[in-house]
């Protein structure tokens, strides 16, 4: 009978073999490979201002440039290693550290980030469960609340709130996830079979709708069956109004809004999207709805005060959730999660087999993280963060967001005062929104053509995106995002310098 | 009108301030604190032996011991913070790194996997398109090309075929998603609204429920509406017969067999479905089912020829993986996964909004891994696979999963020789699956007791599971995973010591 087949290999050996040797690194050779990796991260900082930001590679460059097979001997030296870095990795980089690139939005690191980053990877522990390292949970708890009040979030999303509280995941993109599974189990509870709407501006990041096709309720990119994009308006942001129309249609024909997701800083152009009309529209429509608050950009700069207006109305959300690994100077990957309404969270993504029980999670004292995202394992990630505050303070991180906000409006008004260019979109933090003036498919075309000109030059990388005009039409749009770490003024005039004369030709 | 209102603050500087002073370590500041965390890293190495393997803090202690408030102001020395490191983190941590692990699966780190992780850091680029870093996209590449050929995966697996290829997820619970995402997506073009079931044994991990969760195929983990769990044999391996008869049965009522999952090393035991009995089963009764293999944690051992044999008819498979993270030296989190279908995993997961469109993608001659995952974002984590792969070398990286299998083996023979045990599955790689004999609740009991005082001691660390006895009664089992990186001969012993002396309580 198959069921009795054992599952032993074709041949077994009688006796175990002798030990073999393993080739690990002494701790005295790890001394030396991680002291010259250390400073070959503390040169490159240092030479970073000199790279070509855009790697100017061809498809299969790299590739061909790798060896074809695994070397089945031990022993690469440091020497072959690291040349091996510089002369095959290097050149095939874009250099999202540099202080030329302003492209997409930041993906900031810096040095305590880093360091973090290392003692998390030395002591390698899995803090899937509270009992499975403790200080990993209990470390992150604390973070969260810290990062709480710098944020001058309300008390339901802390730890020491009786249903809320916050942890780290990945990226943004699994946030608006876990958020949206919370908002249909809590949905479902009220209403089993009913058919779920979810609300989000024609503006929002395009994880929302790939949260949607994950949880399976977009079957493709364009399946409206769930979906509702509202419109923005002329400063990109949501339309309460439409809003209002599309609840109110879906409610009439018997569909239950479970899921709105706010922006508080769109990818195209930091549009902030009105969070206190949207609560009051959902609270006086469809209260069951969950408000999730998208402010993985712009939510660093909540930080200080004067620009914490951007976050009003977040006392209504469920969850609300801002990557420090954007522009707060920790290294990818770090989002910062809240919710009012942890039950619902877990609820959505518990199980517990036995290999994972224990006591300390029976007795109910305890948080594990696992039950609040989609992975099972997870990293220590809370050490970098912890190093990072602990580094920098509050007003340190918030001279920091100030600044840059600063060069953005210096750029602003450069933009400005030149009449070729025009700004394409209000400018809310450190993200300018340009163009070379004129209308219709020529100039956007010029439009592309500089931008091309701009990141062949290997001097800055910017990015680019489109944004409806004052005509109704869709535009061309430079993107310029200021927010590496090591951008000071000296780089953002340069990098002006730069468009202002390839913009000439 | 609302929709016109500016997003402007209350109130606007009208100048920006002047640049204020940001707090930023100088690069010699970085080389003083990375070496210093080298050192620290390599003395906690040296020194992994004699700390206490699982934390002994209560809840709350961790927590007690930190600042309420972050810090206003900037500066913490690197005295201090490797101070409260020491004082406040490491009592509160499990130390999955210590030669005395022996619980749940091994979270693999090693020096090259650390140096590799730091330089990942250092660099801090993002990866979620060929063009944001094609050095990333590319190596990654050739790393899982590598990995395919030291696994022996057939060349549909390889980046150089037509349709398919790898990438590096987070996590096996990802990677698990992913393949079900990419099932659906395809069962659903060839039948839109059908009724969708997948198949899994009893013994699989809880990822396959909880990926259902996500996807919205259960609405809790009991939900069975489109889930199928297969029953087990003696050797706690799925059974082919009643993979057959549940297929048939659906195939009967109208409904859609769309994703199987085989594990090559279940959670518990480390049993191993067989895999061409289930892919034959497929082949003639539902050819349209996607057959994933989660080789999580056995897969590692694959790489030695004499272990290969449980990666048997792989080559029917749609897509499998395994964790370099778990027992292949690599620092979590790393999993590699491959498929001979990556366009549906592309099509399930691909949306490609205005500000992530360039000239690379649009040739169609690059791969962009974002469509490849869940986040949008993504480390650079093959570069700690490829060091870690240069370091051992092939023969190295099997020497290491030799030795752990030859102590695994040497464990068995002991607790074979001791009367008062009894092993309680076969060994197929290094987890030994075993309990103190006797039958019933009180039997159960005293396994219970013994594990608790293992850990207790601070000396050895291992988990538990319950396994089916040959009565039919599930029982309380003991596991004994050997998998850390630093563990030798003297700590299994030592360990197998410690569990003797302890049952004679």
């Amino acid at each position: 009978m198959s069921s009795q087949t054992p599952p032993t290999p074709p041949t077994t050996p009688t006796t175990p073999p002798a030990a073999p040797r393993i080739p690990h690194m002494s701790p005295e050779e790890f001394r030396a490979w991680g002291k010259q990796a250390v400073d070959f991260i503390a040169d490159y900082m240092q030479r970073l201002d000199s790279l070509p930001v855009l790697s100017g590679v061809k498809p299969g460059d790299i590739a061909a440039a790798l060896p074809e097979h695994p070397p089945a001997d031990p022993g690469v030296s440091s020497h072959d290693f690291f040349a091996d870095l510089e002369r095959i990795i290097l050149p095939g980089l874009t250099h999202w550290q540099s202080p030329n690139f302003f492209a997409y939005f930041p993906c900031n690191s810096s040095a305590p980030g880093i360091i973090g980053e290392l003692l998390s990877a030395g002591l390698n522990v899995n803090g899937m469960l509270w009992a499975t390292s403790p200080a990993a949970t209990e470390l992150e708890t604390r973070m969260l609340d810290w990062m709480a009040e710098m944020l001058d979030l309300p008390a339901h999303f802390r730890s020491t709130s009786a249903t809320g509280g916050g942890c780290i995941q990945g990226t943004a993109s699994e946030s608006t996830l876990v958020a949206l599974l919370a908002a249909r189990h809590r949905a479902r509870l009220a209403s089993p079979t009913a058919h779920l709407t979810l609300y989000t501006s024609t503006q929002a990041h395009s994880s929302i709708i790939k949260a949607a096709m994950i949880a399976g309720l977009a079957t493709n990119p364009d399946d409206r069956t769930h979906i509702r994009l509202i419109g923005t308006d002329a400063n990109h942001a949501m339309r309460p109004d439409l809003l209002r129309t599309a609840i109110t249609e879906d409610l009439h024909a018997g569909r239950f809004p479970f899921y709105t997701c706010a922006t508080v800083g769109t990818t195209s152009s930091t549009a902030i999207d009105p969070i206190p009309e949207i609560a009051d529209i959902l609270h006086a429509a469809a209260p069951g709805c969950w408000l999730h608050i998208d402010a993985a950009f712009a939510g660093a700069a909540c930080i200080c005060p004067e620009h914490r207006w951007m976050l009003r109305g977040v006392e209504h959300a469920d969850s609300v959730m801002f990557n420090p690994h954007k522009w707060l100077l920790t290294n990818f990957d770090c989002n910062c999660f809240w919710t009012r309404d942890r039950s619902a969270v877990t609820a959505a993504l518990s199980i517990t087999p036995e290999y994972l029980r224990n006591q300390a999670t029976q007795t109910g004292q305890v948080i594990d993280y696992r039950d609040w995202q989609i992975p099972l394992g997870r990293r220590f990630r809370a050490l970098k963060l912890w190093l990072v505050i602990r580094h920098y303070g509050v007003e340190g991180l918030r001279a920091y967001i100030r600044e840059h906000i600063r060069l953005a409006a210096l750029f602003e008004q450069w933009v400005r005062e030149d009449e070729r260019f025009e700004l394409a979109a209000p400018r809310t933090c450190s993200l300018v929104c340009f163009r070379l003036r004129g209308q219709g498919p020529g100039a956007d075309e010029a439009n592309r053509k500089l931008l091309e000109r701009i990141n062949a030059s290997g001097r800055a990388y910017l990015s680019h995106t489109t944004l409806r005009g004052p005509d109704g039409n869709d535009r061309f749009v430079l993107r310029m995002a200021i927010g590496a770490s090591a951008t000071q003024e000296r780089h953002t005039r340069a990098a002006w310098e730069l468009i202002r004369s390839l913009a000439l030709h």
